[in-house]
């Protein structure tokens, strides 16, 4: 079985994720997260905040998800951010031109192509519906944001929902550089929703119709783009580079990948040694990702330069992160619709800002923390976390629940609950618990037996080596945080198994 | 000048919150929260995971803010979730009709009221159009939903914005009651947004478009709805009720409220306590808030026995939560939608759960901390916050830029960082800084001067009795520790001033 399946079906199991009100006939492309998948992804955004925002000396803001029609106007929106759809002629069903071309041909046409290249091809190669097999019609572009009427009166869309979450942060960019006592490199992130109305929502939460961003907008002046207070203690950082015109993945320092032009400067070399750091603390190994360089067809609307941050998983190279340098792009034209001046003035110079985007896909991340946390045991899955990222550190189990194992249980809970995640559990055999946690990826157990109501002591026992030492209850908040510093579990009290 | 008139200019001036896309002609009902907002909004939603989702053992997840049609018709918000709007027959200008009846006569009348209702009131009272004095029409029902299409054929509404975030923890009840080794009482917890096409969203934060609401739903088995295992530490504790037949709020013990059946039973008692505790630790005093018991008319249509949670602000007595016994409505009627068992087993019974529910919103929340801890120092407000909801703790100030002194300060507060939230600052003159921190309500100035280069030794600066001490940098981590334990300024270091 492969790991995309076995987590799929964990996860259904253990209700980490399951399709939005699931219970109806749901929606394709909306997932909701249970309580362990929502943990989880609470600790991915706080290694985040830690991480990215707090490195980089962001502040962090948090918008609305509907955003009036005319912030689309400016954003470029309503114009450029549409696929490519053709319909069948006669059974009307909907395909998007390039994933079918590719399905059909083996060849990859970047979605930003025009209707004409889709309709050459299409042409060229004689394709027809794969469901019915009759001639398509000519592809047309299909604006995926979706639009809504505010008020009691419209009736056409005045609003949209943000297709990007960075937009909140292009339009109150000024407002903030003017009052909250910052200065250029100025970042400003985000988490929150975005929502694009694909038209082949699929493999669970890897193409969705609501998402969850992870994004940082850094606005700097484009002649300090070789100015970086950190770069000493960057500038040897190995960056893994999958350049346009090279077959395979390489190794380039921050410095030597300036020297190469291999990006447009020492800002763009450390916010990708960032962002690379951010994903070694989630436990990725080197030889897993790669900054993939995009071919001009192949960027957003408003990219001058895009490295996509991808991982090897099991459903082929997925983009997590995509690094962007918007430029003056975002600011120049919301300034030309909005007519309020965007610019500012650093060193007697009126200039509008250049934008370097860390756009992160929290969804995509969260499914490949799971994949690569997989392991298994006695046939079954169990993750394990990197330290960061557990969800749950310690849960308590009564050996039985009676004679007061479970009233004490609860106790040592509530005690853990001031330091660590914590959950407690008295359903079924102490072994079967055992089995579960570990699955759920739970580092630590504490057992209460008959011992603890004698002598006040507890086991505790850890998940990958299935250890387990016998330790008093009040010197156990002090073992926990000792183990989660790298002691060994041992080390930690009398070991009995 | 009042509370709310300095808060919002405050607001505005240091974009603490400002309209969504303001630089375009923005909508109505839509507000962004910049960095410092932000920032104290994941304080109060922090405080409430420690204090109402941990205390009542409840999980949490997240969900998809687009639900699919079903889910209403299932939920009741098709036909039930509508205001009563009357419209101008000459000018077209669109009113709610209940508001208008208030402003006109004085009197309230609920806005569940029947259309007959309102237009016997209307017309009785002769009210004509506020803005053309013309004749109004028949008051009709308005669905504040918010409706869209999903996918790129249909053209007609098939999802909406959910109007509240209980639904999907309503539709993953049962998926998360199997698959999460918990048992009942459930608490199942979500923070997220919520959307309500309201016809005139007013003062700023108080009736929104777009809220984000801190929703706990509570399943349990009426039968019993008196069993508590934590009984005895609540049911002293006293809570403030303004009851439907009585004109002024009263204390009573959860157990007096049990007795004397103002409650429906011991867990109701319990859950009023733990919220009324969650507002305690947001520094709320007694004589400022109130449970107030509503009316048959006055509740939401799946609500038996609802308490608002009200503080006195000064925009008038405000709803900040909204705790409703919602019994088994919500998962009978998904039940019955969509042909899915939702009822559970317990002591050889089969049911389905009742449902407690603790409806708080964010926005309302945050806007009445801010009320709350506004303080007036030579003319300008500041803020004193609470402890736990302090947005930064420490902000480090060079006395100068240069001579090494920024280069000092940015490491003291990298050092900081990493168990505080810290802000550098070396902008503007220190005096000037201090007043600026003070008014972000940040109660820790660390400031580096000619000394720190000589003897490793900052100022600390108390924001409330702006006394400051000199003290050892590698003393400043535990220094600080300290002074948010309760020690005084004068007892961490040798005092300056």
């Amino acid at each position: 079985m492969n790991k995309y399946k076995e987590i799929t079906e964990f996860a259904d199991r253990r209700a980490l994720f399951f399709p939005t009100a699931e219970i109806h006939s749901a929606l394709s492309g909306f997932w909701d997260f249970g309580p362990m998948g929502a943990a989880l992804r609470r600790k991915i955004t706080e290694l985040w905040r830690k991480e990215i925002v707090k490195k980089v000396d962001s502040v962090e803001i948090e918008g609305c998800v509907i955003l009036p029609k005319q912030n689309f106007e400016a954003s470029g929106h309503l114009k450029n951010f549409v696929d490519p759809l053709v319909q069948c002629k006669k059974c009307h069903k909907i395909f998007r031109a390039d994933k079918l071309i590719e399905t059909e041909t083996g060849k990859e046409v970047p979605e930003a192509a025009g209707t004409k290249e889709f309709d050459g091809i299409i042409k060229k190669n004689n394709i027809k519906c794969p469901a019915c097999g009759k001639e398509l019609a000519n592809v047309k572009k299909f604006n995926m944001m979706i639009g809504l009427s505010v008020g009691p009166v419209s009736k056409e869309y005045n609003a949209f929902l943000r297709p990007e979450t960075c937009q909140n942060i292009f339009t109150s960019f000024q407002k903030i550089y003017k009052s909250s006592r910052v200065s250029l490199p100025l970042g400003i992130s985000q988490i929150g929703k975005a929502f694009r109305n694909e038209i082949s929502p699929r493999q669970t939460l890897v193409r969705l119709r609501e998402l969850t961003q992870l994004e940082t907008e850094i606005f700097f002046n484009p002649k300090k783009i070789n100015e970086v207070e950190e770069w000493d203690r960057y500038k040897n950082h190995m960056l893994r580079l999958k350049l346009l015109k090279e077959k395979d993945t390489k190794s380039f320092s921050c410095e030597e990948a300036v020297k190469k032009k291999l990006v447009s400067g020492k800002l763009v070399a450390y916010y990708l040694a960032i962002t690379q750091q951010f994903f070694e603390k989630c436990g990725f190994s080197p030889e897993n990702f790669r900054f993939r360089e995009l071919e001009d067809k192949a960027k957003a609307f408003y990219s001058k330069e895009t490295w996509d941050f991808e991982v090897k998983s099991e459903v082929g190279w997925l983009e997590l992160v995509a690094n962007n340098y918007r430029t003056d792009y975002d600011l120049s034209s919301h300034q030309k619709v909005s007519g309020v001046d965007l610019s500012v003035v650093e060193d007697d110079e009126k200039f509008i800002p250049h934008v370097w985007e860390i756009s992160m896909g929290l969804d995509r991340i969260f499914l490949y923390v799971l994949e690569n946390s997989l392991a298994t045991r006695d046939n079954k899955p169990i993750f394990k976390f990197p330290y960061y990222l557990n969800p749950l550190h310690v849960v308590v189990l009564p050996l039985v629940r009676k004679d007061g194992l479970d009233k004490k249980s609860r106790e040592i809970s509530e005690l853990l609950k001031e330091r660590f995640d914590v959950k407690y559990d008295e359903k079924s055999s102490i072994g079967k618990r055992y089995v579960i946690y570990d699955q759920f990826g739970v580092p630590l157990a504490v057992t209460v037996d008959y011992d603890t109501m004698k002598e006040d002591t507890v086991t505790l026992r850890d998940r990958d080596t299935q250890k387990q030492v016998r330790i008093k209850i009040n010197k156990l908040p002090e073992a926990i945080e000792k183990f989660f510093s790298g002691e060994k579990i041992e080390k930690l009290g009398n070991i009995i198994k």
